[in-house]
């Protein structure tokens, strides 16, 4: 029999208990043993709850016991998961997390620790929640070069940004819908300035490489100023407006992004809407393979945090290498970073059209028919830096009310 | 260093030992190891080509040699490949099949000499091509009761579907378009009649089930009734037809079956066209995720099979468990499937609308402005039992064009 600690009886803890026990015999089948929580680590007691008698306010019983051989961190935020993580591993034991800021953080300092200890630090629901990814790009693809990853890696902004589409509302409207369902924070900055999609790319990016990132590194740009009239040249174009993240190592130097791209029906990830996940990857030799699925949520996370547990339990005695090392990946400056943009000018007239087009090396005019005091460009593929030279220049002459980059 | 044999120097043969030069660092550093390749056991010889000096003409070779521990079945077909297969394992070598016809006829037996020869057989590659999605179903969703399991799993079949949709064409137009492609076989009932779609989905329930299942329990319609007039009303509706392989387990009963099916656009395979295959999986806990991909295809599939190589040599010295027993899974007979139907019915006049549309306890009528000789039905869930008997009392009334499933 295999003894687990739950850190945290939050929602996604409190799945993981739920799932032990109502999977239990999946689980055992699966294992070939028993699985069975021993403690729930949380400042609170939950009477009356199946775990009740399992609550415990002191980490270190957790950290004492030789029966725990898998710690399940579901606190989240970096303070106390990082020292009772690390702890956790010093001590000999497996740990699962889902836990993404804790990953991006400090995720090269712990893997080493589990390396180093022949224990396991797993973390599949860190990413695109109940989606397989982290461990199909380890156990299925390490074959490959992977040349680039895409994902829509936030269930909130990607929930936003479809009512707009479908609905033709505004953000701040949806925002607020969003926030009255649950499905978005009080304070939503971590979800639609991109802060959240930034930290799992980050980590989809370290696995691809084998080497570490720093979140810092990746240029990133939220939600916050698509506006229905954008989707409005979206409807009329055939395109959608989706937060990207995104990394390419198809030349010879990686570029990573997040931001909001418009694309067309024909990707992959086109059909992702409301708050599910699409991850694309692409590999010099299995083309694109796309993961779509529930990126968050209490019972789809918590099935990949007892994915987790079941890996940790069959490899009970070696680690399985995963993950990246200490050496540094280099990201590219963003201004070298290429796209297409779709460009909303003030104003209207042939004239200025003409010029506008000219601008930005010859691009293509869009209408709306409702729209007079406006019209936009859809550019050619160039450089952001050759973009904001062109931008900056044009901007002497007229208003650029909006830019986001274009993929169709 | 690994030594590996691969048995058919064919499309997928010539793949692996491609992928095995060309990605070589990726591999060498995904088992901590080199992976070499000794023999390549074909009738022919490939004098000029790569593998030229190491082509055997007979099995006995490979067989009988201590230094490989590795054996790649790419040769397709039941014989010789599983005599050589059965022989491998037999002689304590791993083996890595492609060929959906052998697990699925001999899959049972080879597991379990696999697992008493402390050896594995894998066979990531027999469904969905390149997609990742056997070893998703046992490395990540072995905790997971699945409840359902549907596929596009066939590329050809797929392609002609979408061509159809797309473009308006016949079946047979397309088809033969398809052959020209070298995308469908001069004989192409294999795919067009559901068989490959069939065995795909017979593995994929055994894997979900843990039980061995005989594909010909498994009800089989293909595509070749399928025709442009279908489409028209798909278009009307805003559905498409896509071929389905499905298994349910969400009842008392396992229902599994091959059909074409009408579906919307919400549908997360409804976006899954041309050669492309999609795989959703539907579990307790997890919710619904999907794999989308290059569902064959040289390099994609190829590399499917190089992942099942890099996992048998990392747990060389051991039996991975995964697949499923002897104990035959029991599926319930068809008649007891429930669906919607989209129904064809010759003939036009309000009364003989009224009349079809109660004789399907009260079907939705749907009619084509350019179509005056025939109209459409929708009607409600029911069994395919509860269905034919309806269809027999109503033609006796008037004649029925078409049936398809549907959902949506």
């Amino acid at each position: 029999m295999v003894q687990v600690a739950i850190m945290g009886y939050g929602t996604i803890g409190s799945g993981v208990a739920e799932i032990l026990a109502q999977n239990a015999e999946q689980i055992t089948n699966g294992c070939g043993q028993d699985v069975a929580l021993k403690y729930v680590l949380d400042l609170r007691d939950f009477p009356g709850s199946p775990v009740e008698d399992k609550i415990v306010h002191d980490f270190s019983v957790i950290e004492k016991d030789p029966e725990v051989s898998v710690v399940v961190e579901t606190m989240g935020g970096l303070n106390p998961a990082y020292p009772f993580v690390k702890a956790s591993l010093l001590a000999g034991k497996h740990v699962v997390t889902y836990n993404k800021a804790l990953v991006a953080a400090y995720g090269t300092e712990l893997l080493a620790i589990a390396k180093e200890k022949n224990v396991n630090f797993f973390f599949e629901a860190s990413v695109g929640g109940g989606i397989p990814i982290i461990r199909p790009l380890y156990r299925c693809l390490k074959g490959e070069k992977i040349l680039e990853i895409t994902g829509i890696l936030n269930g909130t902004t990607n929930f936003i940004l479809t009512k707009m589409d479908k609905e033709g509302a505004s953000f701040e409207a949806v925002l607020k819908e969003a926030q009255d369902l649950g499905y978005a924070e009080r304070n939503p900055e971590a979800d639609v300035e991109g802060y959240d999609t930034c930290r799992k790319i980050a980590i989809l990016t370290a696995m691809a490489t084998g080497k570490e990132v720093n979140y810092e590194d990746i240029s990133t740009e939220g939600i916050t100023k698509i506006t229905d009239v954008d989707f409005k040249y979206a409807d009329k174009l055939g395109t959608s407006v989706k937060l990207f993240g995104t990394s390419r190592m198809d030349g010879a130097e990686v570029h990573a992004w997040v931001a909001p791209v418009m694309i067309g029906k024909d990707h992959p990830l086109y059909a992702v809407n409301d708050v599910f996940n699409g991850i694309l990857v692409k590999g010099n030799m299995l083309g694109t393979s796309m993961f779509y699925g529930s990126g968050a949520g209490k019972l789809p996370t918590a099935s990949a945090v007892i994915a987790d547990i079941m890996e940790a339990v069959e490899n009970a005695d070696h680690n399985v290498p995963l993950g990246w090392t200490s050496e540094r990946l280099t990201i590219a400056d963003q201004k070298t970073s290429v796209h297409r943009y779709f460009v909303r000018v003030e104003g209207s007239g042939e004239e200025l059209e003409q010029k506008a087009a000219a601008a930005f090396g010859g691009a293509e005019v869009v209408k709306l028919d409702s729209l007079t005091d406006e019209f936009a460009l859809l550019t050619g593929e160039m450089s952001e830096a050759a973009y904001a030279e062109c931008a900056a220049a044009f901007e002497k002459t007229a208003k650029i009310r909006q830019r986001i980059r274009a993929e169709f």
